[in-house]
Protein backbone atom coordinates (compact mmCIF):
# COMPACT_ATOMS: atom_id res chain seq x y z
CA UNK A 1 0.00 0.00 0.00
CA UNK A 2 1.18 3.61 -0.48
CA UNK A 3 -0.30 6.51 0.53
CA UNK A 4 0.44 10.34 0.50
CA UNK A 5 -1.21 13.69 2.23
CA UNK A 6 -0.32 16.98 3.08
CA UNK A 7 -0.69 18.05 7.11
CA UNK A 8 -1.05 21.51 7.89
CA UNK A 9 0.61 23.10 11.34
CA UNK A 10 -0.71 26.48 12.29
CA UNK A 11 1.86 28.85 13.23
CA UNK A 12 3.86 28.05 16.93
CA UNK A 13 6.32 30.15 18.26
CA UNK A 14 9.78 29.68 18.02
CA UNK A 15 10.91 26.54 20.27
CA UNK A 16 9.75 22.69 19.98
CA UNK A 17 6.53 21.58 19.86
CA UNK A 18 5.41 18.20 20.37
CA UNK A 19 3.46 17.15 16.79
CA UNK A 20 3.45 12.83 17.79
CA UNK A 21 -0.97 13.40 17.91
CA UNK A 22 -1.26 15.51 15.40
CA UNK A 23 0.49 13.75 12.93
CA UNK A 24 -1.19 10.11 14.10
CA UNK A 25 -5.00 11.85 14.22
CA UNK A 26 -4.58 12.99 10.62
CA UNK A 27 -3.94 9.58 9.72
CA UNK A 28 -6.22 7.35 9.99
CA UNK A 29 -4.78 4.76 7.81
CA UNK A 30 -2.16 4.17 9.64
CA UNK A 31 -4.49 1.05 11.49
CA UNK A 32 -4.53 -0.40 7.75
CA UNK A 33 -0.88 -1.35 7.63
CA UNK A 34 0.87 -3.57 9.79
CA UNK A 35 4.52 -3.23 9.23
CA UNK A 36 5.56 -0.05 6.92
CA UNK A 37 7.08 3.26 6.87
CA UNK A 38 5.71 6.39 7.44
CA UNK A 39 8.17 9.46 5.86
CA UNK A 40 7.52 12.88 7.14
CA UNK A 41 9.37 15.85 4.90
CA UNK A 42 8.70 19.32 6.38
CA UNK A 43 8.56 21.52 2.99
CA UNK A 44 10.40 24.46 4.92
CA UNK A 45 14.44 24.93 5.12
CA UNK A 46 13.87 27.26 8.56
CA UNK A 47 12.46 24.86 11.08
CA UNK A 48 13.07 20.94 11.35
CA UNK A 49 11.67 17.68 12.44
CA UNK A 50 13.52 15.51 15.10
CA UNK A 51 12.71 12.61 17.64
CA UNK A 52 13.10 13.33 20.98
CA UNK A 53 12.06 13.30 24.63
CA UNK A 54 8.01 13.58 24.80
CA UNK A 55 7.32 14.14 28.85
CA UNK A 56 9.51 17.21 30.25
CA UNK A 57 8.81 19.98 28.30
CA UNK A 58 12.03 21.36 29.84
CA UNK A 59 14.04 19.34 27.44
CA UNK A 60 12.67 20.69 24.53
CA UNK A 61 13.30 24.47 26.36
CA UNK A 62 17.02 22.83 26.82
CA UNK A 63 17.74 22.13 23.51
CA UNK A 64 16.12 25.13 21.67
CA UNK A 65 18.33 27.37 24.52
CA UNK A 66 21.42 25.66 23.14
CA UNK A 67 20.27 25.91 19.90
CA UNK A 68 20.27 29.54 20.24
CA UNK A 69 23.43 29.47 21.73
CA UNK A 70 25.26 27.53 19.29
CA UNK A 71 24.35 29.67 16.42
CA UNK A 72 23.54 33.13 17.74
CA UNK A 73 21.88 35.91 15.53
CA UNK A 74 24.27 38.49 14.05
CA UNK A 75 27.03 36.65 13.51
CA UNK A 76 29.64 38.67 11.63
CA UNK A 77 30.84 36.67 8.62
CA UNK A 78 26.46 36.21 7.83
CA UNK A 79 26.26 37.17 4.91
CA UNK A 80 21.72 36.30 4.22
CA UNK A 81 21.23 38.99 6.23
CA UNK A 82 18.02 40.43 4.51
CA UNK A 83 15.32 38.22 5.65
CA UNK A 84 15.83 38.79 9.22
CA UNK A 85 18.88 38.18 11.83
CA UNK A 86 16.66 35.10 12.96
CA UNK A 87 16.69 33.71 9.21
CA UNK A 88 19.87 32.32 8.80
CA UNK A 89 20.27 31.12 12.54
CA UNK A 90 17.27 28.90 11.57
CA UNK A 91 18.90 27.49 8.12
CA UNK A 92 21.88 26.32 10.08
CA UNK A 93 19.27 24.73 12.74
CA UNK A 94 17.46 23.29 9.87
CA UNK A 95 20.25 21.47 8.17
CA UNK A 96 21.75 20.47 11.77
CA UNK A 97 18.54 18.51 12.95
CA UNK A 98 17.10 17.50 9.02
CA UNK A 99 14.10 18.04 8.17
CA UNK A 100 12.73 14.55 7.10
CA UNK A 101 11.91 11.52 9.30
CA UNK A 102 11.05 8.29 8.64
CA UNK A 103 9.48 6.24 10.97
CA UNK A 104 8.66 2.21 11.91
CA UNK A 105 4.88 1.57 11.91
CA UNK A 106 3.88 -1.65 13.15
CA UNK A 107 0.48 -3.40 13.79
CA UNK A 108 -1.01 0.19 12.90
CA UNK A 109 0.50 2.12 15.08
CA UNK A 110 3.86 4.39 14.99
CA UNK A 111 6.38 2.48 16.72
CA UNK A 112 7.74 4.37 18.95
CA UNK A 113 9.98 4.15 22.25
CA UNK A 114 8.67 4.83 25.50
CA UNK A 115 10.24 8.27 25.79
CA UNK A 116 10.27 9.01 21.76
CA UNK A 117 7.90 11.91 20.61
CA UNK A 118 7.49 14.04 16.93
CA UNK A 119 9.24 17.30 17.50
CA UNK A 120 8.57 20.16 15.06
CA UNK A 121 11.64 22.73 15.57
CA UNK A 122 10.34 25.91 14.69
CA UNK A 123 13.39 28.29 13.91
CA UNK A 124 12.13 31.67 13.22
CA UNK A 125 10.23 34.02 15.07
CA UNK A 126 6.81 34.55 12.63
CA UNK A 127 7.43 31.45 10.90
CA UNK A 128 3.96 30.97 9.41
CA UNK A 129 2.07 27.70 9.29
CA UNK A 130 3.98 24.68 8.23
CA UNK A 131 3.58 21.76 5.61
CA UNK A 132 4.76 18.22 6.15
CA UNK A 133 4.21 15.99 3.58
CA UNK A 134 3.60 12.36 4.48
CA UNK A 135 4.39 8.98 2.58
CA UNK A 136 3.18 5.62 3.63
CA UNK A 137 4.49 2.45 2.58
CA UNK A 138 3.19 -1.07 3.76
CA UNK A 139 1.48 -4.06 4.14
CA UNK B 1 8.92 -8.03 1.05
CA UNK B 2 8.64 -6.59 5.10
CA UNK B 3 10.35 -8.06 7.28
CA UNK B 4 10.71 -6.37 10.95
CA UNK B 5 12.51 -7.34 13.82
CA UNK B 6 13.90 -6.10 17.04
CA UNK B 7 18.02 -6.18 17.91
CA UNK B 8 18.86 -5.63 21.22
CA UNK B 9 22.69 -4.11 22.24
CA UNK B 10 24.04 -4.63 25.28
CA UNK B 11 25.44 -1.83 27.30
CA UNK B 12 28.06 -0.04 26.17
CA UNK B 13 30.27 2.66 27.90
CA UNK B 14 29.92 6.29 26.67
CA UNK B 15 31.01 7.17 23.65
CA UNK B 16 30.82 5.63 20.00
CA UNK B 17 30.81 2.01 18.90
CA UNK B 18 30.89 0.28 15.69
CA UNK B 19 27.64 -1.91 15.08
CA UNK B 20 27.71 -2.76 11.71
CA UNK B 21 28.47 -6.56 12.16
CA UNK B 22 25.69 -6.93 14.70
CA UNK B 23 23.69 -5.50 12.34
CA UNK B 24 24.17 -7.43 9.48
CA UNK B 25 24.88 -11.20 11.75
CA UNK B 26 20.96 -10.25 13.16
CA UNK B 27 19.16 -10.05 9.74
CA UNK B 28 19.97 -13.59 7.80
CA UNK B 29 16.97 -12.35 5.39
CA UNK B 30 19.04 -9.48 4.23
CA UNK B 31 20.32 -12.69 1.84
CA UNK B 32 16.75 -12.79 0.13
CA UNK B 33 16.97 -8.89 -0.61
CA UNK B 34 18.61 -8.11 -4.11
CA UNK B 35 17.71 -4.50 -4.00
CA UNK B 36 15.82 -2.31 -1.07
CA UNK B 37 16.25 -1.03 1.92
CA UNK B 38 16.95 -1.24 5.56
CA UNK B 39 15.12 1.05 8.04
CA UNK B 40 16.80 1.18 11.86
CA UNK B 41 15.00 2.98 14.19
CA UNK B 42 16.76 3.49 17.89
CA UNK B 43 13.90 3.41 20.28
CA UNK B 44 15.87 6.18 22.94
CA UNK B 45 16.31 9.49 23.37
CA UNK B 46 19.61 9.81 24.40
CA UNK B 47 21.32 7.33 22.22
CA UNK B 48 22.21 7.69 18.44
CA UNK B 49 22.32 6.33 15.01
CA UNK B 50 25.23 7.22 12.55
CA UNK B 51 27.38 6.34 8.98
CA UNK B 52 30.86 7.24 9.94
CA UNK B 53 34.28 5.67 9.53
CA UNK B 54 34.96 2.55 9.80
CA UNK B 55 38.55 1.68 10.43
CA UNK B 56 40.24 3.57 12.17
CA UNK B 57 38.83 3.79 16.23
CA UNK B 58 40.47 7.56 16.82
CA UNK B 59 37.41 8.77 14.61
CA UNK B 60 34.73 7.79 17.41
CA UNK B 61 36.98 8.88 19.38
CA UNK B 62 37.39 11.98 18.50
CA UNK B 63 33.55 12.53 17.66
CA UNK B 64 32.69 12.10 21.24
CA UNK B 65 35.41 14.25 22.31
CA UNK B 66 34.12 16.39 20.23
CA UNK B 67 30.19 16.56 21.10
CA UNK B 68 31.72 16.76 25.16
CA UNK B 69 32.76 19.91 24.66
CA UNK B 70 29.84 21.45 22.31
CA UNK B 71 27.27 20.22 25.04
CA UNK B 72 29.52 19.84 28.06
CA UNK B 73 27.12 18.97 31.55
CA UNK B 74 26.27 21.77 33.51
CA UNK B 75 25.08 24.18 31.80
CA UNK B 76 24.21 27.21 33.74
CA UNK B 77 20.64 27.45 31.64
CA UNK B 78 19.51 23.66 31.94
CA UNK B 79 16.05 22.83 33.32
CA UNK B 80 15.97 19.33 32.71
CA UNK B 81 18.53 18.38 35.60
CA UNK B 82 16.87 15.96 37.82
CA UNK B 83 18.19 12.73 35.49
CA UNK B 84 21.68 13.92 35.96
CA UNK B 85 24.42 15.97 34.45
CA UNK B 86 24.38 13.48 31.73
CA UNK B 87 21.24 13.69 30.53
CA UNK B 88 20.30 16.72 28.85
CA UNK B 89 23.54 16.99 26.81
CA UNK B 90 22.91 13.10 26.02
CA UNK B 91 19.09 14.61 24.51
CA UNK B 92 21.03 16.90 22.99
CA UNK B 93 23.75 14.66 21.19
CA UNK B 94 20.74 12.63 20.01
CA UNK B 95 18.89 15.22 17.97
CA UNK B 96 22.38 16.21 16.83
CA UNK B 97 23.44 13.32 14.77
CA UNK B 98 19.51 11.51 14.58
CA UNK B 99 18.47 8.13 16.24
CA UNK B 100 17.34 6.88 12.39
CA UNK B 101 19.07 5.18 9.25
CA UNK B 102 17.75 3.58 5.84
CA UNK B 103 20.25 2.13 4.33
CA UNK B 104 20.76 0.83 1.01
CA UNK B 105 20.91 -2.95 0.43
CA UNK B 106 22.04 -4.15 -2.76
CA UNK B 107 22.52 -7.95 -3.72
CA UNK B 108 21.76 -9.01 -0.80
CA UNK B 109 23.79 -7.31 1.69
CA UNK B 110 24.33 -3.97 3.12
CA UNK B 111 25.67 -1.11 0.01
CA UNK B 112 27.87 0.92 2.23
CA UNK B 113 30.53 2.87 1.05
CA UNK B 114 34.13 0.79 1.41
CA UNK B 115 35.25 3.28 4.66
CA UNK B 116 31.48 3.33 5.64
CA UNK B 117 30.09 1.74 9.05
CA UNK B 118 27.21 2.02 11.27
CA UNK B 119 27.59 3.75 14.76
CA UNK B 120 26.13 3.24 17.88
CA UNK B 121 26.38 6.23 19.96
CA UNK B 122 26.13 5.92 23.52
CA UNK B 123 25.37 9.31 25.05
CA UNK B 124 25.24 8.66 28.32
CA UNK B 125 27.48 7.14 31.66
CA UNK B 126 24.86 4.30 31.97
CA UNK B 127 22.92 3.77 29.37
CA UNK B 128 21.41 0.12 29.54
CA UNK B 129 20.83 -1.92 26.45
CA UNK B 130 19.53 -0.26 23.87
CA UNK B 131 16.99 -1.35 20.95
CA UNK B 132 16.84 -1.24 17.36
CA UNK B 133 13.46 -1.94 16.03
CA UNK B 134 14.72 -2.91 11.77
CA UNK B 135 12.44 -2.59 9.07
CA UNK B 136 13.26 -4.18 5.49
CA UNK B 137 11.44 -4.06 2.40
CA UNK B 138 12.90 -4.90 -0.85
CA UNK B 139 12.35 -7.27 -3.77
CA UNK C 1 8.59 -0.85 -8.47
CA UNK C 2 12.30 -0.52 -7.35
CA UNK C 3 15.21 1.16 -9.04
CA UNK C 4 19.00 1.00 -7.99
CA UNK C 5 21.36 3.34 -9.49
CA UNK C 6 24.74 5.09 -8.81
CA UNK C 7 25.40 8.28 -9.23
CA UNK C 8 29.05 10.19 -9.74
CA UNK C 9 29.36 13.53 -8.62
CA UNK C 10 32.58 15.65 -10.07
CA UNK C 11 35.39 16.91 -7.34
CA UNK C 12 34.10 20.03 -6.11
CA UNK C 13 35.26 22.68 -3.96
CA UNK C 14 35.14 22.48 -0.12
CA UNK C 15 31.50 23.99 0.49
CA UNK C 16 28.04 23.62 -0.14
CA UNK C 17 26.83 22.83 -3.89
CA UNK C 18 23.38 22.75 -5.02
CA UNK C 19 22.85 18.83 -6.86
CA UNK C 20 18.87 18.61 -7.51
CA UNK C 21 19.29 18.83 -10.68
CA UNK C 22 21.71 16.52 -10.98
CA UNK C 23 20.14 13.89 -9.47
CA UNK C 24 16.80 14.72 -11.15
CA UNK C 25 18.38 14.49 -15.11
CA UNK C 26 20.05 11.39 -13.89
CA UNK C 27 16.83 9.85 -13.20
CA UNK C 28 14.56 9.80 -15.68
CA UNK C 29 12.67 6.89 -14.25
CA UNK C 30 11.00 9.52 -11.47
CA UNK C 31 8.49 9.92 -14.30
CA UNK C 32 7.23 6.87 -14.03
CA UNK C 33 6.70 7.10 -10.60
CA UNK C 34 3.38 8.46 -8.86
CA UNK C 35 3.90 8.43 -5.39
CA UNK C 36 7.22 6.95 -3.47
CA UNK C 37 10.29 7.90 -1.75
CA UNK C 38 13.46 8.29 -3.15
CA UNK C 39 16.50 7.43 -1.06
CA UNK C 40 20.05 9.04 -1.56
CA UNK C 41 23.21 7.71 0.49
CA UNK C 42 25.92 9.39 -0.07
CA UNK C 43 29.08 6.11 -0.21
CA UNK C 44 31.50 8.53 2.05
CA UNK C 45 32.53 9.61 5.63
CA UNK C 46 33.87 13.30 4.70
CA UNK C 47 30.90 14.37 2.74
CA UNK C 48 27.02 15.04 3.82
CA UNK C 49 23.82 15.77 2.07
CA UNK C 50 21.22 17.80 3.14
CA UNK C 51 18.06 19.88 2.15
CA UNK C 52 18.05 23.88 2.51
CA UNK C 53 17.59 26.61 0.71
CA UNK C 54 17.61 26.77 -3.63
CA UNK C 55 18.16 30.36 -4.27
CA UNK C 56 20.56 32.68 -2.09
CA UNK C 57 24.09 31.20 -2.31
CA UNK C 58 24.84 33.14 0.73
CA UNK C 59 22.94 30.42 2.59
CA UNK C 60 25.87 28.06 1.20
CA UNK C 61 28.38 30.27 2.36
CA UNK C 62 27.02 31.10 5.50
CA UNK C 63 26.68 27.21 6.72
CA UNK C 64 30.08 26.16 5.22
CA UNK C 65 31.82 29.43 7.34
CA UNK C 66 29.91 28.26 10.88
CA UNK C 67 30.68 25.03 10.54
CA UNK C 68 34.50 26.21 10.27
CA UNK C 69 34.40 27.92 12.85
CA UNK C 70 32.18 25.12 14.73
CA UNK C 71 34.77 22.54 14.10
CA UNK C 72 38.31 23.90 13.35
CA UNK C 73 41.40 22.28 12.24
CA UNK C 74 43.83 21.51 14.55
CA UNK C 75 41.77 20.76 17.28
CA UNK C 76 44.40 20.10 20.33
CA UNK C 77 42.58 16.81 21.22
CA UNK C 78 41.91 15.20 17.66
CA UNK C 79 43.79 12.10 17.48
CA UNK C 80 42.92 10.88 14.18
CA UNK C 81 45.45 13.34 12.14
CA UNK C 82 47.29 11.21 9.78
CA UNK C 83 44.98 12.18 6.65
CA UNK C 84 45.68 16.03 7.06
CA UNK C 85 44.09 18.58 9.78
CA UNK C 86 41.08 18.86 7.47
CA UNK C 87 39.87 15.39 7.86
CA UNK C 88 38.55 14.81 11.17
CA UNK C 89 36.52 18.40 10.96
CA UNK C 90 35.22 16.51 7.83
CA UNK C 91 34.22 13.37 9.45
CA UNK C 92 32.29 15.53 12.42
CA UNK C 93 30.20 17.30 9.62
CA UNK C 94 29.52 14.41 8.35
CA UNK C 95 27.67 13.45 11.04
CA UNK C 96 26.20 16.44 12.00
CA UNK C 97 24.40 17.23 8.68
CA UNK C 98 24.28 12.96 7.98
CA UNK C 99 24.38 11.44 4.61
CA UNK C 100 21.75 9.90 3.61
CA UNK C 101 18.23 11.77 2.26
CA UNK C 102 14.77 10.00 2.06
CA UNK C 103 12.57 12.27 -0.40
CA UNK C 104 9.17 12.04 -1.28
CA UNK C 105 8.34 11.77 -5.17
CA UNK C 106 4.96 12.85 -6.18
CA UNK C 107 3.33 13.13 -9.88
CA UNK C 108 6.50 11.71 -11.27
CA UNK C 109 8.86 14.08 -9.64
CA UNK C 110 10.60 15.36 -6.66
CA UNK C 111 8.20 16.79 -4.23
CA UNK C 112 10.54 19.60 -2.83
CA UNK C 113 9.10 22.49 -0.66
CA UNK C 114 9.51 25.99 -3.00
CA UNK C 115 12.66 26.96 -1.35
CA UNK C 116 13.73 23.18 -0.72
CA UNK C 117 17.27 22.03 -2.75
CA UNK C 118 19.73 18.99 -2.38
CA UNK C 119 22.90 20.25 -0.59
CA UNK C 120 26.11 18.26 -1.18
CA UNK C 121 28.58 19.18 1.64
CA UNK C 122 31.93 19.23 0.45
CA UNK C 123 34.20 18.84 3.83
CA UNK C 124 37.37 18.26 2.28
CA UNK C 125 39.62 20.68 0.88
CA UNK C 126 40.69 17.61 -2.56
CA UNK C 127 37.39 15.46 -1.89
CA UNK C 128 37.56 13.92 -5.21
CA UNK C 129 34.59 13.03 -7.18
CA UNK C 130 31.86 11.54 -4.85
CA UNK C 131 29.29 8.72 -5.41
CA UNK C 132 25.11 8.60 -4.29
CA UNK C 133 24.15 5.02 -4.25
CA UNK C 134 20.17 5.89 -5.37
CA UNK C 135 17.53 3.70 -4.23
CA UNK C 136 13.71 4.44 -5.71
CA UNK C 137 10.44 2.72 -4.78
CA UNK C 138 7.30 3.31 -5.17
CA UNK C 139 4.00 2.75 -7.48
Amino acid sequence: MWHQQEIHLPETPRGFHLITNDIARALPCLAECSQGLLHLQLMHTSASLTLNENSDPDVRHDLDAFLRRLVPEGLSYFRHTLEGPDDMPAHVASSLLGTQLCLAIRDGRLALGTWQGIWLGEHREHGGSRRILVTLTGC
